[in-house]
């Protein structure tokens, strides 16, 4: 499948706040590297939750199961009340597209700067592949006595082999593809004794298919702190739901915070569509005034290019997002549209 | 029970490698700050567990129970399988002797350089009070079809209001004493529904007797970003015990990482010992040669002081290990001995 689908048929759900703003440029640049996409425009987020009460129909649900991908700008608004969106609309597409594959790079840019005096641009790139489907996401809890003093909660993470295997085999794949070729595993085995031994075993399984691949393995809290004091040290590290959701929030935070990052949660089979989107939300203070930087939209849409085969058009993308990093002059506010049509001429070749 | 007990009993673990040159420092501070304190030596981790084959025999954690407080260097070695001495001693501890409230204090102070270039000594003062005996460390799991590929594996966390509330009220207790007067609490109310509400209930009840605290609510990613981005913008965190885990080795990464963080394992009622300890590890490669910073231990035995009531003793060590940091020259190896001298007279008055 290396060649990429002839035309790859997009479901776009541009969202809210500054959402539309950013996917309009990543759009742009899609069309600039690849001109055969067809996109089709989703309307849903807060907007409709309030026009409809609807999160997620399932009509509309059927209608993106028939697209190759999605690329998702941001949904949120502080009107919506917390839960209602991400788990309605996010975390129910990872599991209704079997996006087993939650993959979050993390640059340091050169350009740009981080929180963290002894690292150089240019020295940090690292990639979180994080299990999407399983773990305390899966819904598994409950409650007894709730309200009362002998109230009692649960939360239950299930693992699979299946599900841990292949997301462990997407990591080494990805690492194959990368210089340093190097696979961390991060989980608390120490304490989490049963899914840290399933993790662990399947690991090694896998590595033992790839005799070229570098491996090692950190507790979650070791490498939380690590990410803080030596993100260098990192190339590929797969990990678990929620531990995932953790580390790449702190990955992103030594790279210079989520304004730049990334995000896919992939089903690299292609049995489902993925969906791609930046980390940012819908910054509703800034949605509509033609600021809000473009950059994670578009480094999103190179992922999504990526995953449908265009990895040539993907990394082109990638290089014009380098150097217009590259050429920013620190403390000149950016404008969302001139970022978009440098990056898209620039790709473009 | 502000005035002290009037001879404190306390048993000493000095552990293995650095453990015992560092806790030697850490008993000369004591003895100069409160001189009724009468301290038992107990043999227990890796040196014990080879000689014998006992991590903590029933005889001696009866022993323990008889103490006020427990004062532990490090246990561990390379030699040891992981999770032995861990789950054997330090969890088996925890659970024993009800030691609900999981204290990292973490301070960026004076003299002393983080990895944060934003980050001013002095601007970071926080402290996390983690549950301790509750969540995904209640050892609810287990495997079925274990090495077949139908393996499933599953980690429980259990949270009782009984155990949520009273770490809460720990926590608003603790931050009443400080100037900021303010607490977080971090969770992951949108994925953990269950265990989450039950978290904010506690929360939101126990906030209403404390009029004079400010609160906030985080969800975990965020917070372990914003202790990356804003550390300064924490008080007293409040959370559960594998957040805990996560965020306190951030907290410690930010203000210059293990070396000089302590801990305490707490049991506020004093129905059991307490436990407090140096975060760094045993490193055995400098174990010996008096190279090792007993500041975290001194820190550790300092938190014991104030569980034990003598919270003025104990805030003078704090005030001894201000000065002596801030008077550390850069790039001069300190040596153990003379570090608990100056420590121990600064601290006398
Ligand atoms: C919105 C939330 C459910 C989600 C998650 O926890 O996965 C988010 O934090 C993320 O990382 O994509
Ligand atoms: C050693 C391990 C079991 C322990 C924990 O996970 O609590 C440690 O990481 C800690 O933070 O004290």
């Amino acid at each position: 499948r290396g060649e990429g689908v002839d035309v790859a048929r997009i479901a776009v759900v541009a969202g809210d706040g500054i959402g539309p703003e950013v996917v309009a440029q990543a759009r742009k640049v899609i069309d600039a590297v690849v001109p055969k996409v067809q996109a089709t425009e989703y309307d849903l987020g807060a907007v409709r939750y309030h026009r409809t009460g609807e999160v997620l129909p399932d009509s509309v649900l059927a209608e993106l199961a028939g697209h190759d991908a999605i690329l998702l700008g941001a949904v949120g608004d502080p009107s919506v009340p917390p839960g209602v969106l991400e788990r309605g609309l996010l975390l129910k597409l990872r599991f209704a597209f079997d996006q087993y594959v939650n993959l979050r790079p993390a640059r340091l840019w050169a350009g740009t700067s981080g929180p963290l005096s002894g690292v150089k641009p240019g020295e940090v790139d690292l990639v979180v592949v994080r299990e999407g489907t399983e773990g305390l996401y899966a819904g598994a809890g409950g409650s007894l006595h709730r309200g009362t003093a002998a109230e009692v909660a649960t939360e239950e993470s299930l693992n699979t082999r299946h599900g841990v295997e292949r997301v462990i085999r997407d990591a080494f794949n990805r690492a194959e593809r990368r210089e340093q070729r190097k696979v961390t595993l991060v989980h608390k085995t120490n304490v989490l004794t049963h899914a840290g031994s399933l993790w662990a075993r399947a690991f090694a399984d896998v590595a033992a298919e790839h005799p070229d691949v570098t491996t090692e393995y950190q507790h979650v809290d070791a490498a939380a702190m690590f990410l803080v004091t030596q993100p260098q040290r990192y190339d590929v590290l797969v990990t678990d739901n929620l531990f995932g959701d953790i580390l790449t929030d702190i990955a992103a935070a030594v790279t210079g915070g989520i304004g730049l990052a990334a995000s896919g949660s992939i089903n690299p089979e292609r049995a489902y569509p993925s969906m791609f989107e930046p980390v940012h939300g819908s910054a509703p203070d800034i949605a509509g005034r033609g600021l809000a930087d473009p950059v994670a939209a578009v480094l999103s849409a190179a992922l999504l290019l990526d995953q449908l085969g265009h990895a040539e058009p993907a990394s082109r993308i990638t290089a014009a997002v380098a150097a217009e990093l590259a050429g920013r002059v620190p403390g000149v506010p950016i404008r969302t549209e001139e970022v978009g049509d440098r990056l898209a001429g620039h790709a473009a070749g």
